[in-house]
């Protein structure tokens, strides 16, 4: 089992690359090789399998072929401008994101001789536009109001059609915002749904540019994964032409979030959140879906997160190696005796 | 008002240069020019204005500046590789129906300073694909099954994101199944469906490669042309972000299109259908709806027959001139002597 990761220098990539070198399996099959491809050079996770990182640009399709060649079995497609840049940078967005698919689509196809390789499509609930129903369903239609969500959207049918004729085998997933990022804040619209709490468990202020009452749709970095890895073993010929699923996730308001941290790392941690109103992100966010109706995903077996804690939780043991800046002491010292 | 026609060459580029040169206004301006384009010269109608054909292939980046140059108010983008066709050659498909519309996007885009004409886009109802409801609603989720149908859908989708840019004035509007086609049947799988209509009256024998049974929607070339031109004159503020209106139509199976056909034309008329089951022709068929709740339209002032006679009599007057090869001998004598 060859393993490609478009993307595999980002942060999801980076959590996948991570899990698939635990395991040593994906889709039940032993892995013997894992790329990892980004316009940077990406990091490499130890494991019993070769692990290696290939550099270059796939708005070129040169770059597609380039990577097509190794033949891989599995293709994980994370590669993407994220929503804020993709609209500031309306070129930069629409090369990388549909023409970047579509280069890579033709390479795919191009081999031939009865090659079909799965390709794992990581799309986004930004594929819809508000004004949403109180829970948006799995037959709703994709309104995007961003291009960011009009390139997902857009790949979603490229790879529906290059399946339906047997150039490829397949899937879209559309990702809930992933919350808690690790690391840096990105420039992502969404990026303060993480900061919110990632900032404060660090000792660091964070920035809440929207109103408490902000209803968004939430999984975690290992749900991500497991979403990802859970689509590349799933038998596509469940899913008919309808090969776009909205992942199941969890609906919580940024009231709840700060709640949900307060519980966790106390009063002290909250009052590092500041609220400076920001209308651009208002106007972007405003737009977003609150809440879905993933009946689809969850019966193919898909998982995410209920509880908000629990999204904090995994980001402490996964990131802050199950520390953080408002620790209680005591705490602190059993862990270090266990 | 400058005006050009993607595909005027076609019958649908046709009926509306017909319709425009008869009515010398459009969106209730004064109509100062008409540019038919196709890929082959196309027929251009007496008007009181000019009307020029130009020729070339709009898949290619070039063919699109020269026709942008024109600096158009309004673009009609008629100009398409039909189902069946799209379906047998996948590069010819991508080709004319994405990339043309792409690069037209991004010439339109070029002129800049301001300009943002109005385009009229020709989507159709193959971007939905079974199973569906029984009328399918205004919000209902674009899978087409057919690359067709994905090339209209991603069509939408990039007029929807360069009109919320702001460089073009965009909506997309999807036709029913266009009959009575005057002509030679062409390449659609759809075909058919004026096929047993027009050879009939045209004392030919027709082939129904379905049953009787098949439910479709439906709408007349003149309530297409109106369409068109409603669309044109339409004020996009009213349609938010959602560009892409399902037109409305008439939804009628094969036996009751049969029906009228006998009810105007008689028995004779009707012997001449022979059936003839195409396993290809039915598994495309059957993928398509059947009945919409077009709300939307219809809310918008688009309106389309309501009874399939009316069909069938709008083809003997716009391309039969009347007279059709079972017209009683009485009326055939009135008609000439008025």
């Amino acid at each position: 089992m060859r393993i490609v990761i478009l993307g595999g220098g980002g942060m999801v990539g980076q959590k996948l690359a991570g899990k698939l070198a635990r395991e040593g399996v994906l889709a039940g099959e032993k892995i013997s090789e894992l790329v990892l491809h980004d316009i940077f050079p990406p990091d490499t996770p130890q494991a019993g399998f070769a692990v290696t990182a290939l550099t270059g640009d796939i708005s070129e399709q040169s770059e597609a072929e380039r990577v097509v060649a190794l033949k891989p079995d599995v293709v994980f497609h994370l590669a993407s401008i994220v929503s804020g840049e993709a609209e500031r940078d309306f070129d930069k967005g629409w090369n990388i994101n549909t023409r970047g698919m579509w280069h890579l689509l033709e390479a795919l196809r191009a081999i031939g001789g009865g090659y079909r390789p799965k390709l794992v499509f990581s799309s986004s609930i930004a594929v819809f536009g508000a004004p949403f129903p109180e829970a948006i369903p799995d037959d709703f239609f994709t309104t995007p109001l961003t291009s960011y969500g009009a390139q997902k959207a857009i790949n979603e049918l490229l790879i529906g059609d290059y399946s339906r004729k047997g150039f490829i085998d397949g899937l879209s997933i559309r990702l809930p915002t992933v919350c808690v990022r690790p690391g840096k804040a990105n420039m992502a619209a969404s990026s303060f749904f993480s900061g919110i709490i990632r900032e404060p468990l660090n000792g660091k202020e964070a920035i809440l540019p929207v109103p408490d009452t902000v209803r968004h749709w939430h999984a975690s970095p290992r749900a991500t994964a497991g979403f990802l890895t859970h689509a590349a073993g799933l038998d596509t010929s469940v899913l008919g032409e309808r090969r776009a699923l909205t992942m199941p996730g969890l609906s919580c308001t940024v009231a709840e979030q700060i709640e949900a941290l307060r519980e966790i790392a106390g009063e002290d941690a909250v009052k590092l959140i500041r609220r400076e109103p920001d209308a651009e992100i208002m106007a972007i966010v405003r737009n977003w879906p609150e809440r879905f109706d993933a009946a689809r995903a969850i019966g193919l077996g898909f998982r995410a997160e209920t509880d908000f804690r629990d999204i904090i939780r995994i980001y402490i043991e996964e990131d802050l190696g199950g520390r953080h800046a408002f620790l209680a002491p005591a705490g602190a010292a059993d862990r270090e005796r266990s």
